[in-house]
């Protein structure tokens, strides 16, 4: 299979590549130091990437960000930074991703726990994660040529879980054998419009 | 109980300003023929009309729009109506609301079943709605004053049903009955940070 991974170089995307490279050609695009560089808040940049990779089996976004701040802090300009990346940067990557996947292949987005189960200073990064899950699910029913979409929502991932523990408190890191195999199910797996929750 | 309903003049906006003015002041905002017109893809709209309505125990939106298209045709740009709309008008009406809303007063939002189960030509929709249920979880931990924060997801509502079923195969109509009872579990109870979801 060929898979492209945007966000292939980060806490996750590390890990996932170098599971999918044992038996794939992975592609790694990112925002800088990837095979391939892009910006995905940029729709132009989403296409240049596809016209550099060609056709691929299988697409990954492990990338995209928004803005942290407590909810009185939040201006209306913050909730756009997570508004272009993490929730139009997803939704541009299926919109123009799906015109160079194979027949049959499938778009893997990623979200997480704070989509259901928020904490404190996440209003803008919650609502972009709940925004792709329900995006995810409605556009499913519409994809053609066997194209899947499914999107990985995991709780704090074990290898990140030092750095943001102390946002979470009581919440139970994601081994990192499961936050690779939430990916697993979707690419290799036949569910579509399936939002892959993995809290512990 | 002084009450501001924006959208009060529509389908649902209607019946719900009739049951709550039996015993309650009643506020109607409307984009157009309200007591105050209010655009809610405007911040400087909504505080000018808090600035009109002074402080209130209540704001109730039933108002917002996103574009309905296939999925292949909805460009860009079409999401933004719904993120510039249902999405950011009404995290707006939190963010500003809040500063006019009296000890212990609440606001409610308003979304839709397709956050949660979609139909054919909703991606834009369905994740516009879903963005305001992971919001209004995030945004109800850190709320000061008291202040309470829920949304309504109701299915499709029987006095829209006969415009609306063809787009739903299978729904049940919510009765109206219901759909005021939904509204008034958030206004007059006490819970906060929950989806009232009313689906058949």
């Amino acid at each position: 299979m060929r898979i492209l991974i945007i966000g292939g170089n980060g806490t996750i995307g590390n890990k996932i590549s170098q599971y999918f490279k044992e038996n794939n050609d992975v592609i790694i695009a990112a925002r800088t130091n990837g095979e391939f560089n892009v910006d995905i808040t940029n729709s132009q940049s989403i296409k240049d990437l596809f016209d550099q990779t060609g056709q691929v089996d299988a697409i990954i976004c492990i990338a995209g960000e928004a803005k942290w701040s407590p909810f009185n802090e939040l201006t209306e300009d913050d909730y756009y930074i997570g508004i272009k990346s993490k929730l139009m940067g997803q939704v541009n990557l299926v919109r123009i991703g799906q015109q160079y996947l194979k027949q049959n292949g499938s778009i893997t987005l990623s979200t997480g726990i704070l989509a259901d189960d928020p904490v404190v200073k996440t209003a803008s990064a919650a609502m972009v994660n709940g925004g792709i899950h329900s995006f995810a699910q409605a556009a499913a029913l519409e994809l053609e040529n066997g194209h899947r979409l499914n999107v990985v929502s995991l709780g704090m991932v074990e290898d990140a879980f030092e750095k943001y523990k102390d946002y979470f408190p009581g919440h139970n890191p994601i081994p990192m054998q499961k936050v690779i195999n939430a990916y697993v199910r979707s690419v290799k797996g036949k569910i579509n419009g399936t939002i892959i929750r993995y809290y512990e």
